[in-house]
């Protein structure tokens, strides 16, 4: 499968805003939930009340979800899980589904199920933990969480690429006078070749240097924190609450959250690339002032609208000098 | 407060579809929940995921939301609940808020509440029954719950108003050479009174025949079945599930739900005077198809859309005659 949604697939990340308010939805604002697709595969993370209504008006297909990371328990953050789960259900899917979040998810789905009535056929994997790590790990990518600051047990989660091996140098291979063919694979997987005419010709010869991977960090909901920072070191994207202007501050830090000068402040610390504020209040029916707040700061900055979505490009160079990704791109089509 | 929302509101109940699908839902309709407005006091039927969302759509106030109904806990119909609770509690509710429903109700609010760290500083109150009868009575109303065959326990809802005191006849209260004032008050609460000439006049004198009150039956899910017909027996208005059209009758009859056929024959055989349909399964684009089946035959038949809104009008004659009291209203503007 995985491999046939790839080759379907373009090798940009798609960040999908499926829900940008706080705690209550608004007419505009749905609860919170972000999902981002990779080769095909789609990530959910956190599932507030309407996502899979908004999975559906956003073109990310359903069936293709592979992971859901919850942050918290509040239940903003939440209350769309089992309606969800259940409409996957419904869709006779067989593919499973992971489930990641802090501990008492498994009590939770258990607990759903048996009120429902509600059983699975296909699988379900659920991952509780405490710790701070990697939750999830293939050979190319992993997803770590770290531990937010907020009311509740909360965690932040970043997903990061491994880097990808070095552009192989077709002309130069064959200025080289290496046959096409077998000797090419053998160069590209790393191995010496001899050619037919004795020579050894070793990978570096023609294949560049590694090519770094992507990283997305998702913080919310937190104050900010050193965490946060972590999870956003050198973030292609960080996504990051904003609950409230900067006026509110005492309000912020009183409800655990963070204004949209300090979520500026985290992406500023943590040399990020760009910056999706998301998560505001619902007392604020325009986002301009919040944006600009953090613009102020971090110029490279949106502000998430419901099924606002971005596109976090493949890096073209080797690592060593910084490039804005992030692009936001016109809403609708399918996609996933 | 009554009194005070009964001056604001009219005579008319009202009642708006909020969630017209089952199972999942589509992007034209969310999942099944009724939102009935009674002298400015809102009922609620059943709460699917979105049901908030919906709310807010809708007009409907929902500070002035009282009771809150749910048939069954079938995904669909309770996904809503925690959501709506937890956006009341952050709207700084105090009023007062009655659920009713089977048992294991208590437990998911309690579960709810642990699970997401919510707790709620208005009154919840919280009545599981799993006998049929009276769930609510004041003296202006009762609500009555019957058991309904679904795949679960099940309950059907019907909200009965008890029949108003006959009007007072201003005109022959004169011709009586009654003097306007504290005498009136007497005769409309049934009292004899004696004028200042000596002579007496019985309430009957100047009061017509007590007025009908109405009648409005919630049945989903269910397959056609005696507490379905019991419920709307002489309704004024039958909201009643159509999730398949006949010829899908065998899956009806599987999944223990109704044809919109058999829900008008439910209308038909409880002497009902309108019927609504809903809870329309998913792979129905277009629901013509289900009203044409059901006027066939009970012509007075509508299919339910999500935010339609209809008007029970108060019966005029003396009840000795059927009315249709029914009529459908432009959607919009706020109400509650």
């Amino acid at each position: 499968m995985q491999t046939e949604w790839a080759k379907q697939s373009s090798a940009e990340i798609e960040v999908v805003f499926l829900g940008t308010s706080s705690g209550v939805p608004t007419l505009k604002r749905n609860l919170p939930a972000v999902a981002l697709v990779r080769q095909g595969e789609v990530f959910l993370f956190d599932c507030g009340e309407g996502t899979q209504h908004q999975l559906r008006r956003s073109g990310v297909r359903m069936g293709r979800l592979r992971h859901i990371f919850l942050t918290h328990f509040h239940g903003d953050h939440i209350t769309g899980l089992p309606g969800l789960l259940m409409s996957l259900q419904m869709s006779e899917r067989t593919t499973p589904l992971s489930l990641y979040g802090p501990p008492g998810l498994g009590e939770m789905i258990r607990f759903f199920q048996r009120m429902m009535h509600t059983h699975f056929t296909y699988e379900l994997q659920i991952l509780e933990f405490e710790e701070e790590g990697k939750v999830l790990e293939t050979e190319a990518y992993w997803v770590e969480a770290r531990r937010l600051e907020h009311r509740v047990l909360t965690f932040g989660f970043a997903l990061v690429e491994r880097p990808r091996p070095g552009r192989f140098d077709v002309e130069k291979a064959q200025r080289l006078g290496i046959p096409p063919g077998p000797l090419f694979g053998q160069l590209q997987r790393g191995e010496a070749v001899r050619l037919p005419d004795g020579r050894w010709v070793l990978p570096e010869e023609v294949i560049g240097p590694s090519r770094p991977g992507r990283r997305i960090a998702y913080c919310t909901d937190t104050r900010p924190c050193p965490s946060g920072v972590e999870l956003a070191r050198g973030a292609d994207l960080l996504i990051h609450e904003a609950t409230f202007t900067h006026d509110l501050y005492e309000e912020a830090v009183f409800r655990g959250h963070s204004t949209a000068r300090e979520a500026a402040q985290v992406a500023l610390e943590a040399g990020a690339s760009s910056l999706i504020l998301t998560h505001f209040s619902p007392r604020y029916q325009k986002v301009e002032p919040l944006l600009e707040e953090a613009r102020a700061l971090f110029p490279c900055t949106w502000a998430a609208h419901d099924l606002a979505r971005f596109q976090v490009a493949l890096p073209k160079g080797d690592g060593h000098e910084r490039e804005i990704l992030v692009q936001k791109v016109p809403s609708g089509g399918q996609r996933g």
